[in-house]
């Protein structure tokens, strides 16, 4: 029995895998209707803060993993100790969930990173702007922050001031003058196997992730191999164990930069349910499992990953009919949940030989049920 | 909602299906722990000979389908009139329940089909031989039967005579000296669209399904297209919604005859998990939801489905690791069912280009789970 703690599309996505390998598995969700539950036998429901909740789950689970980086260390620590092997590990996991630690120990590691320090007054963030050519540098909260949240591009001083009334300290980082992002994932096991996916360029719009083309389309060879080796040599340094997902900046010269980790199946990697030969959710739970890993390689020469954003209008279930029979071929993953503004309810995969064709399809889909695209436009 | 009736691997299949879509499933399965039951959320338990349990899971379900095909047509009927939509319906699944029914109707329809006659007696057996060349000629039980079960092969009246002791009639048909068997399957929608998938040889060994290769190798386009034909006019003659699976004979004059039909996903269509744009279980949801229908045009030159079948030892859970780092390419679907001999457990699926190379990987990850290759071998 494999506990899977945290009940979002993440988990969803991993029990789909866990069927097929006939894993069982013991969820524990936030509440009874979240994504991941409604679609678990007999789900369990809980605070994955609180440590006795979190021993029921992993009663009789020799592995547990999770679907998010947000459960307390010490209660994993604890859980270990009791005999139950978390993966990743707490001592992993720390530096997808604090970003301050997890820039001092890349920057011990001399993996190239943004040059970034811990500040906690306006006075320490002009000292560190100053070092890096002036503002506008990069606020970051470095714990809890996702999808743009908990970041602030300050000017000034002032603005500064404004960004750490909410408390400090903060990570300043210097504000990359990038020409994309990359994502480099990799799956690693507790013997040390990695399966490398190929490195996919991720387009944000406003800190929230809308597509994803997988490979990263015109991306030179030897920068390729770059970002590839770096999440191999994080993963293994920082010995994560499941999927590790390396975000990056690519500068104009070719040098790619760490922005972010995170260790979980990653949206970066959704392309590969219908992309790839073996899915990050399975390799995943092929990692924690410690049975060896599928091959990560794409089966198309272009597969684009569009995500379906909560819109004020917007279709879902009802979007079939025209997103169907417009393109027999597309794939449209939806997550159970409730539509708010912004929010991921789902993704849609196209794959082909043609990128221009494969962006178009995937982008049409993902519009429609987004309400972004109009019936009159159809 | 839609209500899956039977808890057995193809409706576990649909539901993995199902959890893409977010199409909520209510499953009425034999036991608590049948396949489809352990990866459902709260599923029903209950005997689908009984209205009333079937009423219970229909509720609210707008359509209601099946995992095999042994509902009584009454039932379904009563279901109807009720408001539930049946798909395929009671008018369709007579002809995949009684094998007298549907040579009837088939010969109707000029679909070429082994000679038949429903038989009573031994005499009558003898007689409808002597039509046919004579002796040996099949027995079927017209009702119950599969895998093999309730067909006998017999040499003589004497023989017939001992297969007609449990009762007829029995369903006396020539024996068709085939050179291999096909499969042509195909989903139907009930605004008549069709989507049809490649023609699959299917290999049996003592009546059960052991392995299926797409497209059938050597397989003469004319023959193809005639196979798809029939399966196509069978679906929209007889009325089916979903799947229908259409087993042939193939004889060495490029013949195709019609041997069984299956109104539901089929063995035969297993590899489309892995090997199609849109698998057989995510079309018979989208065809039974009237919903636009996906591609079913395979992805890879050849693909090699080979079942899992129960033996007297054998690997389940633990024949992963062999399997997978063997073979990182290999998908391997397993049903969590307990281990008997002959019992389909699990079926793995290869792909690629070679197609002795991806026959050579399915059989032996096949092999290495069933126990029929030992350690020595691997």
């Amino acid at each position: 029995m494999l506990a899977i703690i945290g009940g979002g599309q993440l988990a969803r996505m991993m029990e789909q895998a866990a069927v097929a390998l006939a894993v069982p598995v013991r969820l524990l969700a936030e509440g009874p209707d979240v994504s991941a539950a409604q679609v678990a036998r007999d789900p369990m429901v809980g605070d994955y803060r609180d440590l006795d909740t979190l021993r029921a789950v992993a009663k009789d689970c020799a592995v547990v993993t999770f679907d998010h980086e947000h459960v307390p260390p010490e209660h994993l620590r604890t859980l270990q100790s009791e005999g139950h092997a978390c993966r990743p590990g707490p001592h992993a996991l720390l530096y997808a969930q604090d970003k301050g630690e997890m820039r001092r120990r890349l920057a011990a590691l001399s993996v190239p990173c943004p040059e970034s320090a811990l500040v906690s007054s306006a006075v320490e963030a002009e000292a560190f702007a100053s070092t890096v050519g002036g503002f506008p540098i990069v606020l970051k909260a470095p714990r809890g922050g996702y999808d743009g949240k908990g970041v602030w591009l300050v000017g000034s001083r002032a603005q500064a001031a404004e960004a750490l009334t909410a408390g400090g300290p903060l990570l300043a980082e210097r504000r990359v003058d990038f020409v994309r992002e990359l994502s480099a994932l990799v799956a690693r096991s507790p013997s040390g196997q990695v399966a490398v996916y190929p490195v996919a360029e991720s387009r944000q719009v406003e800190g929230i992730c809308t597509e994803v083309v997988v490979p990263a389309p015109q991306l030179a060879a030897q920068t390729h191999l770059a970002a590839q080796e770096i999440a191999m040599r994080v993963a293994a340094e920082l010995d994560v164990v499941g999927i590790l997902a390396v975000e990056l900046f690519e500068t104009a010269d070719g040098t790619v930069l760490v922005n972010e980790l995170a260790m979980r199946p990653h949206n970066t990697g959704h392309w590969s349910i219908d992309g790839a030969i073996t899915s990050q959710f399975e390799n995943h739970l092929r990692a924690v499992l410690d049975l060896p890993l599928g091959a990560p390689q794409a089966r198309a020469p272009w597969t684009v990953m569009v995500n379906i954003l909560g819109g004020e209008v917007g279709h879902l279930y009802d979007g079939y009919a025209h997103v169907f029979a417009r393109d027999p071929g597309i794939k449209v993953h939806l997550y159970g949940k409730q539509a708010r503004p912004g929010r991921k309810l789902g993704h849609v995969t196209a794959y082909g030989d043609d990128l221009a064709d494969v962006l178009e399809r995937a982008r049409h889909a993902a519009g429609w049920f987004s309400g972004e695209i109009e019936d009159g436009e159809a």
